[in-house]
């Protein structure tokens, strides 16, 4: 979406794949003179249950400058099942990897559909990923520890034709943060602490 | 964890830290006679709900040679909050991977402190990613889109020297799926069907 297009569509802007341009408009504007408003951090705390089973907390944030808080507070059980030793009380860790990534890619088209002016009636996706377990239980050392490819299959119904919908798309991914932290390198540290 | 080891430790095998480690052995073993067992396919399913919120239903999956299904069938939303003009039905994509390296960080330390014999009494961590929405916005094509580091700080009580307790997390870094999609790169296609 470009400056042009954004002054051109913000005059008269109703909520459109119930999305707020108006307000969607005026946050751009507003970031655009103060950028530092952009700057976030995202956080996760998580506690270990028993073996595979674990649990993480997702409750406050910083942005626009202050922290924050959601408006609850969001608990996820992950866990490993049954034929790989454990107990299934949540999805595998990779498998929110998938829901991260189809809810990014959902999120950004809905947002870019409305932006232009494209009304959405249904968007669907799965998203598989192929993984190697020879990886993380060290049995292969030419094998990786993470997914060795992810496909993501989306289903698209809106009042556009097939070429716009599929643009639409392709400029959700040119954005999304979730396709960038996986098909690129994000540097990740690690610190222990034992008191 | 080396064969030697696994062996020394397969005879006399309880359950530590909730790790069902004869099993686990056994089914290491299992899956070096067998290596296209360790074939997994995770899957998401997400559907748009309204604006940037949307719900994943995680379900089925394949591996160790059949399609199989989780226990229950488990549900996600994922939002954006108010402050990116959402509604906060659910945590944001990028902090859904937060959780899944965690939990994949986490999983993988009970497994190899339980193979390890060392008895674990506690682990936290607190995951946070920093990232500078510039990028998705935009409004700065120097930024990129994703988290620009995260950042994961362990607590560890357990039953050995700080320095072992360090040594379990730095092995289970070495053979985590989702610290290795996020550190690295995955290929990702994305098709697009508009019926």
């Amino acid at each position: 979406m470009t400056t042009t297009e954004m002054a051109a569509t913000q005059a008269s802007e109703p909520t459109r794949n119930g999305v707020d341009t108006a307000t969607l408009f005026a946050t751009l504007d507003a970031v655009k003179q103060a950028p530092e408003a952009a700057q976030f951090q995202f956080r996760a705390h998580n506690q270990w249950v028993s073996g595979t089973h674990n649990r993480t907390t997702i409750t406050g944030y910083f942005g626009v400058g202050e922290e924050r808080t959601h408006e609850r507070t969001f608990v996820f059980d992950a866990d490993h099942p049954a034929v790989l030793v454990s107990q299934d009380h949540g999805p595998t860790p990779t498998e929110f990897v998938l829901h991260a990534l189809a809810s990014c890619l959902t999120a950004g088209l809905a947002t870019i559909a409305a932006a232009r002016r494209v009304k959405l009636t249904e968007v669907r996706s799965t998203v598989t990923g192929d993984i190697d377990l020879n990886g993380i239980l060290g049995l292969n050392p030419d094998v990786r520890n993470g997914y060795q490819q992810i496909t993501v299959r989306f289903t698209i119904k809106g009042d556009a034709p097939a070429e716009t919908l599929r643009e639409l798309v392709e400029q959700s991914r040119a954005r999304s943060a979730v396709y960038d932290i996986i098909t690129n390198q994000v540097p990740v540290t690690i610190e222990v602490n034992t008191p």
